[in-house]
Formats: C-alpha cells, sequence, structure tokens
C-alpha cells in the first residue's frame, strides 16, 4: 500500500453542559464547554470502515453529561481526569483521551430579596483547561483566553533594526495594550502526587499575570510577556512552564496638526484603535531545567 | 424616469476611538466605536454623481476625532449630542444626524504599587447609544446587548395552546436564561430641557432590569419582559418606551434514565445548554400615554 | 396601570433544515434557516403570565420541519407563504406572521461515476426572504447579503465638500469595493394575483444587480447604488422597491515611495483592504409612484 | 535565574494586501492575507528590553507590500518563498522565518460590455500556505479551510463499541456532512529542486479531495477521510503527507411520526442540521516511509 495512517483522534467536540447544584435556596452554577479526543487502535476503522473499536462520539457526549450528574464538577481540571481516566480505562482499544474544557464564568444578581438562584455572566476571559492521559501519566495544561489589557503610559519602544523597508518612529510614551492568551503546564503529573488546587491556582496565576503586567515598566512588548510568564512560574510552584500569545493591539495616536489641534500633551490623548494588521508576540517562559511541552500555536487549545 | 430615489444616509461606521484623560498619575479611559449617518439634499450624488453637497465620510472620520480631543467624552450619550449637532448646524445641505455608538467597559487592575493606568476590559454587557436630530429636537435612545442571564429556578411553562404539531411538555421547574437586548428612550427631547445625567441613568436602567429578572417568578418569558420593562419606566422618570429582545436561551434537562440517574432531584440538575434554533420574544413597554418610536427589529442598533 | 404593552411578536428563530429529494439517484437539496415571528392577543401573557393564547415556540418549530415534509420546499418564498398563512388560519389569536428565511446554496460535485447525491455548498452569497401575512394582504421582501464585488478601476471620487475637518485627497482612480445588502419588495400581495417565478426572479435581480455594478462608471458610491436599483426595478415588473446598505470597502493605495517604489503605474497596483472604519451608503429606490416599505435599518432581516 | 525563555517568534499578523495587475484593460486579482512570524537571537528583548536585534514588527508589514509590488504575486506558496528567503538572509539576528497566508478568490463578473475589471468573490473555501525557511530548508505546507460538503446518501454507521453510556441507534443511510479543514506538505524542501506548479497542485489536490469524498460508500467518517487522504498522496506526486480536520456536522432525521407523517421514504426526508456538539474525525495520511511533521492541531494555520 503506498499509503499509511498516521496520528488520529476523535471524540465529540463541544458539549455544552450546564450543572446546576442547590445548596437549599442558594443555587451554585457550573458552566462548561467539554471537547473529547480519543487515541488508539483505530486502524482498521480508517482503512475499511470496520467499527469493531470505535466507541461512537455520540457515547462520549452521553459521558459528558452522565458524569457531570454523578461525580460533579469540582473544577473543570478535575471534571477533565475523571472523564479521561474512564475513556482509557474503560475501553480496552482506547490508549489515550483528551480533554478539552471552557469555562464561563457566572457572579450572583444582587437582589432586594432573599432570591439566590439568578446569575450575569462576567464575561471578562475565558478560562480553558485540556487533560491528557495516556493510562500511565498526566498532563494537565491551563489557560486562558481573550484576556484584553492596557497601560495608557509607561511603555516605550525604540533602538530597533532599521532596514530599507523601515518607517516606523520611535515611541516614548505609547499604549500597550493587549488581548492575553495564556497556556501553563502543571508539574503534576502523577496520581500517587495529590493535585493542585484548581481554582485556587486559576485565580492566583491570573492575578500575578495582571499585576506583572501592570507593575512593568515596558521597553518592548516581549519584555512585558516574559515578566508576565516568570511571575507567574516564581509564584506558581505547581507551574512549570507558561506560553504566551500576544497581539499588540495597535493603538495609533491620531494626527489631529491638521485642524490646529495638539494631541500629545500632559492631559491625556486620542487614539485610533485598530483592528488588522497587528504584531503578534508569542512566547514560552520555563522553571530553569524543565523541559517545553506547549505547543508553540496556541490558538486551538 | 420610471424610479426615483428615497430614504437615504451615508457616514463612516465604525469609528474605534478610545480617549485617555490624565488627572496626574491617575488615568482614565473612554473607549467607543462611532458610527455616523448623515441625510439631507443628497439627489445629485445619487442621480448623476457630483459630489457638491456631499461631506466625505472621511472627513465625518476626522471630526469624531477632532471632537473626542477638543470636546471630551463626557458620556456616549453628550458625545453623539455634540457630533449631531455639529454635522446638522455646520454644513446646510445636511438635514439630520444619527450618531449611534457602542461603548467597552474598563476597570482598574489591581496592584500593589501606585500604578493608576492599567486596565482590563469588564466584558459583561456593551452599552449603546443612538442620537438623532434633525435641527429642532433630539431622540436619545440607549441600550445594551450581550447582557447574559439566568435563573436557574423559579421559572414554569404551561397552559398553552396544543395543536396537531405541539409536542412540547409542560415544566413546573426549568431554567430561563436569556442574552438582554434592549433599548430605552429618554423623554429629553429639546435643546430647552436639561439633559438627565446620562452615565447614572444607564447604571439605574441596567439595575432595574436586573433585579426584575431576578426577582419575578416566571410563567413565561413574556410575562418576565413585561416585568423588567415596566421596573424600568417605574423607576426612571427620564425613559418613556423600553424595548427588549430576548432570545429563549433553551437549558434542556439531560435524559440521564437509561444510564440508570436520576437527573431531577432535589439537589440539581445536568442541563444540555443549546444553540439554535432558540425562542425569540420581543416587546415593548410604554409609559401610558406616550407613542412608541423604537423600531420593532433592535439588532441593528 | 402607568405602563402599558406596545408592539410585541414571539417564536422560534434560526430553525434549521435540509430537505433532500430523491429522483432515483439525483438527488436535489434544500437548505434553509427559517424563523417564525407571530403577534395577536397576546396582553395576558404579558401582564399576568397566562399562556391560554400562546402556541409555544417549540409547536413552531415542528410546524417547520412538518411543512417542509408535507407541502416540500418549492422555493424559500413559497415555503414562507404555506407557513405564515398556516399560522394565521389555524389559531384564532394570532393576526399576524412574519417568516425569515435564509437559503444556502450548494452545487452538485463533478464525478467520473455516476453519483449524483454529492455536493458543496457556493458560500458565494446569502439569499434571504422575509414574508409578513396579517390574514388579509402579503408583502415578500427578498433580499441577499454578503455578495462581495469589486471594480478595479473606472471608480473615481473629487468635487465634494471640504470644511476645517477635511483631508481627504481626491482620487481619479480607486478601486471601488462592497458587500452587497439588499432586499426588494415584490408587488404581489393578493391571493388573487399569480405568484411570481420566485427562484427565476431571484436569478434575475441578482444579475442585473452584478451587471450595473460593473458596467457603471461611477463617480460616487451612491451613483452606483442607484444605478444597481434602478436597473433591478426597470427590468424586474414583480419588483418595486429596492433598498441596498453597502459599505465601502476601502483599498488604500500603499505609499510605497520611503522605499524608492512607485505604486501607481499603468501596469498594477498594491492596496491594503481596511476593516474599519468604512463608509456606509444606505438607500431606497422605488417605481415611481411607489410607497415605501422596506426600512431604514436592513442587517436584520 | 529561576526562569529561562524557550520558543519565540513574533512578526505581523494579518497584512492584507490585495494586487491589481493591468494587461491592458483586462484586470488581474491577488488577495491575500499575510502573517509573518520571525525566531532567532530575541534572548535580549526578553529579558531586558533591548530592541537591538529586532526588526520591527511593522517594518515587516511594509516589506509585505513593497514586495507585493516589486515582485508580484505569481501565487501564495511564491510570495511566501520570496518572503522567508528575505527575512532570513536579510538580518542576521534573524534565523527562522514563517510565512502564513490565506487567499481569497474572485471570479469576474460577465457583463454585456468590454469590461474586464469587475469581480465578485467565490466565497466557497479558503486557500491557505505556510511557507517556513531555516537558511537552509523549505518547508511548505498547503491547505484549505471552510470547503463545507455533504453526501445526502451512501452513508451508513453500525457495529460500533456499545457500554453503559451508548444510547446511539445504527444507521443504515444517513446524511454524511462536513466542513473540510485540510493541510497537506510537499516535498520540496531544496532550492535545487524545481518548484512545484503551486496553483496547478492546488486545484488537483482540491479535486481529488472532493471526488474521493463524493465516490466513497462510508461506513464512517474515518474511512472517507482516508479515502480522501490516500487519493491526493497517490495522485500528486509533489505531496508526502496530508492531514484532514472534519466536523461531523449532523443532520438529524427529524421525528415527525407524532404528526402522522412517515419521515424515511424512497423520495427523500427532512433533516435538522445542527450546530453543537459536533464529532470531530481528524487524521494523517501519509506516503509510505516518509515522516509526519503537519501538527496534529490545524486549525490556527
Amino acid at each position: 500500500m503506498p499509503t499509511i495512517l498516521g496520528q488520529n483522534q476523535y471524540g465529540k467536540a463541544e458539549n455544552r453542559v450546564v450543572k446546576i447544584t442547590r445548596d437549599g435556596a442558594t443555587h451554585h452554577i457550573k458552566d462548561l464547554n467539554v471537547s473529547v479526543a480519543l487515541s488508539g487502535d483505530m486502524d482498521d476503522v480508517h482503512y475499511n470502515g470496520s467499527n469493531a473499536n470505535v466507541l461512537p462520539t455520540d457515547t462520549t457526549k452521553n459521558t459528558v453529561y452522565a458524569f457531570a450528574k454523578e461525580h460533579g464538577i469540582e473544577s473543570a481540571e478535575q471534571f477533565g481526569i475523571h472523564l479521561a481516566r474512564h475513556f482509557v480505562t474503560s475501553q480496552q482499544p482506547i490508549h489515550r483521551a483528551r480533554i478539552r474544557i471552557e469555562e464561563y464564568a457566572w457572579e450572583r444578581i444582587e437582589t432586594s430579596g432573599e432570591a439566590r438562584h439568578s446569575f450575569v455572566r462576567t464575561g471578562q476571559e475565558t478560562r480553558v483547561t485540556q487533560v491528557t492521559y495516556d493510562g500511565e501519566s498526566w498532563e494537565v495544561v491551563s489557560g486562558l483566553k481573550d484576556l484584553t489589557v492596557m497601560n495608557s503610559t509607561d511603555s516605550e519602544f525604540w533602538g530597533y533594526v532599521k532596514d530599507r523597508y523601515t518607517t516606523l518612529k520611535e515611541a516614548y510614551d505609547r499604549i500597550l495594550a493587549t488581548s492575553v492568551s495564556s497556556r501553563w503546564r502543571f508539574n503534576w503529573t502523577d496520581d500517587a502526587q495529590p493535585t493542585p488546587d484548581w481554582d485556587a491556582s486559576y485565580a492566583q496565576v491570573k492575578q500575578h499575570m495582571l499585576r506583572a503586567f501592570a507593575e512593568t515598566y515596558s521597553l518592548s512588548l516581549q519584555q512585558t510577556l516574559y515578566q508576565m510568564g516568570s511571575r507567574v512560574i516564581e509564584e506558581c510552584a505547581e507551574v512549570d512552564e507558561i506560553r504566551f500569545s500576544l497581539p499588540n493591539s495597535h493603538h495609533f495616536l491620531v494626527d489631529l496638526e491638521p485642524f490646529g489641534i495638539k494631541n500629545d500633551t500632559p492631559d491625556g490623548a486620542v487614539y485610533f484603535a485598530a483592528d488588522r494588521p497587528y504584531g503578534l508576540i508569542e512566547a514560552t517562559v520555563l522553571r530553569d531545567g524543565c523541559e517545553p511541552r506547549i505547543p508553540v500555536d496556541l490558538t486551538n487549545l
């Protein structure tokens, strides 16, 4: 045969599951989007259409909903661990499971009465996680996306290479804005180790990332990125690696000179927020001595 | 000529303007998306391509940025009023200006230091406004979109019409979730009247809307809608009319019986959050005696 | 009561229905997205939650699928007529039905064999229609959206108004590009009249629109719009009114002078295709003597 | 230092470039979205903000536009090769360049006159390519996305694994629909080899893929995928590896039994086209003896 099958995986993507837990009149909500990808002895189905080793994607969907009820959703990561373990241990032909989860955050609506079952979506960033299990060891990569941040000063950009095609003017006080997409890998890999407190860890990683962004006097977005990453690694012992994909969301100072208006004054300025093109800065920061495992391209987690 | 020109308007849409104001080390941010639409003596440009009465859309864009600097952005509504007045009064052929604005909200990043120039986008709802001026009177319609809310109980649906095509089972305890899109019209129309406090009004309308949603024991989404609208009209004297477009974001109780799992218990349940199709409930609530002026279809504001 | 209910409507939106018809080994496909909106005696459900007059939106969904099977889908318009008539005539409390349909186009995949059941989506424009019925007369408005077109020459823009904020340079050979959104109203209103051939009409309207765009030497996008509209009215006797929403999709000539490259030569040029902001030109063209009925804002059909 | 820098890259993403070439009255159009990512000696900018080795992303944007004029755009792949070679050979600190390009297709508008400068976007699939160069060897991966296809019969699914959570019924005549995302790697790696005819290759790969989809009697989407891949490898000597990401776009037969309507007849049927969740089938097909190099997750090319 002149062609052969390479890496393959299959499953049900984007299972939207909402779990309400009632604690008397007080309700709690978990709102997830869960995608399952399974690999294993799947040559036959590709070569000749035999489904004898194929657990239907519909079944993987059912499993997600059943587990949400039976095991509950303690955190996105813990829910992914339950699911991945189930698929690998319950089905002999399945050797590897990868569970990806997006989690949407809600907060309570304040009311004058006793109502404790009303919520509004916060909509700031989306929390994500990816749990992979091959029957022996675990890889948990968590992250966030669409966390839009801005420093309205304390950002410069100068001293760069100039070639024939360079027209950019150096900047000594610019806006630095980005929409953070980040993934970080936990050093928990083994059932014998205690698991991190996943929710507490998420809150801390996000807080350190935001503070490092705010507190860095920036000479380039690369420098800010590295400060954000090293702050997380230094402060969060459970994380060994973090990767960022940071669009440089350009805010161009508008030229108001033709109208006799000065647009660069101590009391503030007006900017044009551009869509495309945008700079795109991507890098990994590692705990010294650790190997990188997060893929170079983040968008698809 | 067998054909004639009807209603027409033109302008620059989606001017993204960010204004930073510096109050010493403390910065403030306004982040808008401004669309201009102008009407007037424009027959010639349509019939024979003469631009003699046409102020270029590029000029309307420049005006937005210049006004952001010269006049500042006190609120989205006030900024729209400045712009609309300018276009109608400064250009003889322009008889009507309509300014639409989306406003994006930011909050400060808390840091350990003195930084007061770092922000994160809140991303909950998007605030919108539309200001229309014809040289004599004003119409201001403000609103919001993508405000996603949920009641995890206190919602029923039964007693409805049944025909040949009805299969829906009655529900006595369901999730009620929607993504609120709403527009409300102010009774300020005249320069001689004092203008409302636009920002305070927005905060109050939103709060009353959320509370009415949370506090209504619902027998149908229509009933909840009416309660939200009448609460706003009753509490906010500056508003005479409010319209809602409320998708009924279906959360279907998952059937776990085939797996021997009960999914309808006092301690909570698991739901499938569906995308399409969705119920869509739309209605206007008016102060008694007032005429409706908000268009039936909201999406485009 | 200080507040009253205004215009209201409800129904199931975005029912995705695919109908396959088999003519021996040759299959045919209809692919629609159908939204139902019903109005009538609905005060009670808003005021006190009584659903006694409410046909559930779930039932309207079922009706769409049942009608697709029982009555077939001859065209989007004809399908909308069947549905609207059904809701108004079968339910006493319903006085008005509005059916909106998007139709997606597919073409056959050419094969070496006999297969006549394989299709690929064409993806050019999306065809839309809106059918409204109040028990007495009909209004059919059809249209299209996302039909992206470009003239790479024969477009100028000069002779416009200049004010303090004008910096735009006049253009004598520019790209004219837009993404056409258009709606046209048929003069068929009465069951006693024969209906147009809806599919043939759509093909002709689109062809005349495209040709008028291509054949007009343009001094402004407004002029091109009017030519497109009047061509349709003149050539299609079944259409009395047409409205366009045409973004001016700016293609800016890139300044390559800093690199010693001339970018304005007889053999072609390089352009930056911008996203936002964009000019937005909207107008109605009417058959002389007819009244306008298409709303000013198109996006939501 | 407890943290170190890992893989990093930067550049300007999504440069929208349109090139018009004039051949007398006949114009030709190339419409690209170009993203540049550069890697090299970039430790300093991350560790301490020194931009001494940084060619600004703004310069990479300028280069894209200048090259479009100076070198023309023969094909997306050839344009990527010009750019990648330039960045690696002209800048000592840059060791690797990766150019990603989306290409949008246009066709001529037929007119009654002589006009040869009017175009309409075809909008079927989007063509993509990624060219990577490290100063020594080349990797070219091309592909397409959003090619939506359907077989209305000749698809079955049965004989699969059943576990506690399986409720799916076996299907002996179902719709098979997907939106093809595919990437294929060329075996051209060396300047000494002649380059493929990139445009001809693209047309052939697409045609073979579509035909294999249409001509395969399918027992599972995995089997169809493998047939599509092996057909391309067998017919296109210039391609050694191909990967697919195929959502199983479920079309569920609607249950019309409650209305006394049979929906499974020889003359066709009515389906509900679902959005989420969806099966997702991903696999690589390789020429025997070749190593896989295309990443497992495609979406981000």
